[in-house]
């Protein structure tokens, strides 16, 4: 079968790889109908070394169920099925919390002997507790939306919840990637107030205003910080989305986070310290997230895609093949595509 | 009057200074009774440069109001009052929502012009706001376990909060001080099942089991966070309690953090960043705290400590008179003092 590999920075290639298939009594076999590129997938394609075997590459996608293990009840041949960007038994001490990214059986696409996403086809490990059957056709004009459950929807979801958004409050978003916009969809949906993006690349910011922004910040550093205050009466925002991971982007959400204020973060940090100073610990800013528990977020957010009361599949700005995944990566390492939607 | 004066490193002298009297309409005038030596003092007296003018010195103390200004009407002259060790004027918008550290009007004992509590009396700026009456004598058994309401209690309760100590719930402690100390009273009063105390001194160890503790770490870095993994079904403690404000008893509250966790830090940061890993992202552990807010914790402390039910006041040690205070200090320094009570 065909599939995505990265065998180091800018060199992405569509190889031929081993079939994917059956081994445990617990997978499923998944032929892939819809996958994404991650903001995420763009680190490996700046800073990967060159490697002779490759990466495999991509953690979201929707499949039709093509086969299963004997010990897989939940899903069916046949299923069209949702996948959140980490596997999961679901039984776990960890999964009973709701942090099914912490499974005590569980792991990540494309890693270990696992097929990625962006390929024809992926077998699925602890297919029960990991795949979330979509009771709609393969083509639904939803088909968008339902892919951003399987990470950036409960990404910004994730943001969102880390940063206590909660109704009538003020919340920030820092980043206008679609992670970015999708945190704004969340503030929303949690009944943030006052929405603000910090952002500079306006087809973002129009989306982000869509979506449900309020006000716009596209200074940088101090600057936006100075803004974002004197937007919010000088105390700051009670919650910050922090949906970037560099260490830059980390001091201007905790500038501007309100005394008492949360900070989400859900950007792969390129930082190995968070580079707080003391107004962090005399602010009492709390510094919450990580990769997000897409797993569950799932249930919770996809009645709500279902009815069309948000739409996260809008941040998609570019649909591609997979022989062009590839360019994929190109554009939106340019900046040219918020998120590539890869159909297959 | 007399006071307490940090001139430098080590360099800790009763002095003379200016008498405390009522300047704006807002003040009390407060004969101090009680008053106590902070771990938190003896970061600027192992670091403080040489000073000609000095610093006045304590943030937490107990005495009888002597006079009031005009518009003070929630305590009055003769009223034996507790201070927690931040003034606030109760009305702002982060003291109505608990957080006094951060009041719009408020600050700090011995900065900016305002006395200290390790001295005869003081000038309490927005009295109404900031002091608490306590229904008791003045010289209390209990003056102890009321006393440390200023702050080492509502410290220890805030680590506890912070790192969102629950029913059920394994908590660890990291510091074996007074504040580590009430940091088990308040995981055991907030109904942690397990509390785990990181310490090595023998006399506060035995003072940690008789408040609560379950289980007590000596060792420290990398064995400490492998011991409390043993401990701990190898999952690690629900919540931490960083009680000690240096990096690497951050790097070992984080360690010991279980995925989906929370580190609540309350000790003085002696560390500009906070040294995360990679892991502290990947296992979702959220890092809070800052300075308690002490006076929102009295009244939901008060009457635990009136009730007997918690004995907090056990932390001190060691009581001295006023003009004994340096060598408090020095008894603290080289820990052959928990904590030191200034009795006046």
């Amino acid at each position: 079968m065909k599939a995505t590999v990265m065998f180091g920075a800018g060199d992405v290639r569509i190889e031929n790889v081993p079939d994917a298939g059956l081994v445990e009594r617990t997978d499923a076999l998944v032929r892939v109908t819809r996958a994404c590129i991650c903001g995420s997938d763009l680190w490996p394609y700046n800073q990967m070394e060159p490697s002779a075997t490759g990466q495999r590459m991509g953690h979201e996608f929707i499949g039709v169920v093509e086969a299963v293990g004997a010990d897989v009840h939940a899903v069916k041949t046949g299923d069209l099925v949702v996948a959140p960007f980490a596997w999961s038994d679901g039984t776990c001490v960890f999964c009973h919390e709701g942090l099914h990214t912490s499974c005590l059986h569980g792991g990540w696409w494309a890693r270990n002997g696992i097929d990625g996403g962006q390929g024809e086809a992926v077998r699925v490990p602890q297919a029960d507790g990991t795949l979330v059957a979509l009771l709609v056709g393969e083509d639904d004009a939803l088909m968008p939306s339902l892919l951003t459950l399987s990470d950036v929807l409960g990404t910004g979801h994730h943001a969102a919840r880390a940063a206590r958004v909660a109704p009538g409050k003020t919340a920030a978003v820092v980043g206008d990637g679609a992670v970015g916009l999708c945190g704004v969809i969340a503030a929303k949906r949690l009944g943030a107030e006052q929405i603000i993006i910090l952002g500079r690349h306006p087809d973002r910011i129009a989306l982000a205003r869509e979506f449900g922004a309020t006000d716009v910040v596209s200074a940088r550093g101090d600057e936006a910080v100075e803004r974002v205050r004197e937007i919010t009466g000088g105390l700051g925002a009670h919650s910050v989305l922090e949906c970037v991971g560099q260490g830059e982007s980390m001091v201007t959400a905790l500038g501007i986070a309100r005394p008492g204020g949360a900070v989400g973060r859900v950007g792969l940090p390129q930082h190995e310290a968070i580079p707080t100073t003391m107004a962090t610990f005399f602010d009492n800013v709390t510094i919450g997230g990580g990769p997000a528990p897409a797993r569950a977020y799932i249930e919770e957010l996809l009645p709500d895609v279902l009815d069309g009361r948000i739409e996260p599949g809008r941040v998609f700005d570019r649909v591609v093949g997979l022989d062009e995944v590839p360019d994929g990566y190109r554009a939106m390492n340019d900046r040219e595509a918020i998120k590539v939607m890869v159909t297959l």
